[in-house]
């Protein structure tokens, strides 16, 4: 019998994944936030997934997944399925390693994301608007043609290179007390968590959800993932209907909370990052400064890293996040 | 006698103005560029200034002149005179000391630059619009206040403070072989040039100018500073209207050449910062990227970095930045 804890991804596979990914992807920079950190009465860092290759974290656990496919598998190319950031990753890692890639995206993707996808060399195939839709149509063109699927989060490879990520803000601060870690399918949370906690066991993990897609929240209130009938967020990247089964897992075991945050404090922690930290952050990478400026996490005292999971904004907002600005001249 | 040898800033210098100001400002990351990269034939790596303390490379030597001043020097309180940047910057280094600031800028300078050295606890002047009117001033105020003046450029402390930049740089990549500095009155490239020939003397250092505020090129080329009678550029932190003495002694002792870039030239490159490597960077810290995309500079089989400068970039702007990428949804 595999008890839940025989699934969580070990330490030494996400040190595995950092040497095989490593001059591929970004070593992306912590920056400190000196106004949030004085708003908050905390030390704030942030660590900049949106500065990665493809302009999200999602680089990390699709190039460590592409690097352990056999040549034969390689041969017959890859697809996936995604709102965007996984798409243009997979596309990025599959280019590298002169690979076909199809990906799957929503209707209503951004187009900064579809397009990126276009760019890295992927053929792009809409399909619905939630995960489960693109999820099937993917099934269905793998099946056609053959082709290796590299799912977005819920896999052991994808989880260990997205784990990386922590990996390099304990190098980089291990005074760390507590990382802010946004969940869409909790790939990227699973892997920080999975990392953090075996290398700093009294630190603290919290997730970060849009009150409009709290998968993972529910999932964990519930003892059990469970489909959600409907999402409502701006942060696209957040809006998977259903956490994964082993993201889940990880989330049960290593962490502290999951927190929700409105709209309307993603849209303020985005023109925060814009105007005062110069930064362009989409919806979904704000949401963990949301969480401390709402007041969501209480950070006084704390060593806290929030995690920018990427930068991929379709430009047209950035006059709605403007306008969301405390004060726009700064 | 004094040989202009003699006058410029010593590497030991530069290293020890490091070890003054670590801790206190960021060390900025490095960033690939691989869009830039690829379009241009080198390895291009972008040193983001923008990200620094008060948004701009100055903060370096602020913060190296400042702790150099006697605690009787201190009391008696600084004063500069700047378009913007180094008036943030001396602002954010004399509160680390609790010291009072008094900076005078144009009456032109954008609003993010005077909103953001008084948010830093500075008292704002302002007066005239060229670099010779708000010095004039500047020196009026610290004569009739006993105020210690903190020169923009123009000396070693500043230039030690700013050439901190280089080292870096060839900390994180000893294979640089071509620095690109955008200069303005010149002290970030002096000591980046100072730092850099003597770590590694076969590497080029490059200046950018604007081509309507060509001071340090026209120094050059007559060999001596004049002043210019009018300048005119969108990059309002390469407006002095004169290169510095000393600066100009490093260009002369350092540079490999100077380019000139044109306005528009450095609206689309602030356009692929923003849109393709989600960085917002004002108009004077794009200018460096505007070489490599214009041509002005041949990075063909070279390993680049271009400098950053700054970030402080008036919000107002980013429509008429978006409006010259070359692809909006990008």
């Amino acid at each position: 019998m595999t008890t839940s804890s025989d699934r969580l991804v070990p330490l030494a596979e996400i040190e595995a994944a950092a040497g095989r990914i490593r001059g591929t992807v970004v070593r992306t920079p912590l920056i400190p936030d000196p106004d949030l950190s004085e708003a908050v009465g905390g030390e704030i860092r942030l660590k900049c997934e949106s500065l990665q290759k493809a302009g999200a974290f999602k680089a990390r656990g699709a190039c460590n997944f592409m690097s352990r496919l056999t040549p034969e598998e390689l041969a017959r190319g890859v697809i996936t399925y995604s709102s965007g950031n996984h798409a243009q990753a997979v596309a990025f890692a599959a280019g590298l390693k002169g690979v076909r890639a199809v990906v799957v995206m929503p209707t209503t993707a951004p187009r900064v994301k579809s397009d990126g996808a276009r760019r890295l060399g992927a053929r792009v195939e809409f399909a619905g608007t939630t995960s489960e839709h693109r999820r099937v149509r993917a099934e269905e063109i793998a099946a056609a043609e053959g082709l290796v699927m590299v799912p977005p989060f819920d896999h052991p490879w994808i989880i260990a290179g997205a784990g990386t990520v922590a990996l390099e803000v304990f190098e980089d601060w291990p005074e760390v007390d507590t990382l802010l870690v946004p969940i869409g399918g909790g790939g990227q949370m699973a892997g920080c968590a999975a990392a953090l906690r075996r290398l700093r066991p009294a630190a603290s993990v919290i997730g970060v959800e849009p009150t409009g897609a709290p998968t993972m929240r529910r999932a964990l209130d519930a003892g059990e993932p469970s489909t959600l009938p409907g999402i409502d967020t701006i942060a696209d990247g957040l809006a998977p209907t259903r956490a994964g089964d082993l993201t889940y897992a990880h989330a049960a075991a290593f962490l502290d909370d999951v927190v929700l945050v409105e709209d309307d404090d993603i849209r303020r922690a985005a023109a925060h990052l814009l105007t005062r930290r110069k930064l362009v952050v989409e919806y979904s990478g704000a949401a963990t400064i949301a969480a401390l400026t709402s007041g969501r996490v209480d950070a006084r005292g704390r060593n806290v890293c929030a995690v920018i999971s990427g930068g991929n904004l379709d430009t047209s907002l950035l006059g709605d996040i403007l306008a969301a600005a405390p004060d726009q001249a700064a």
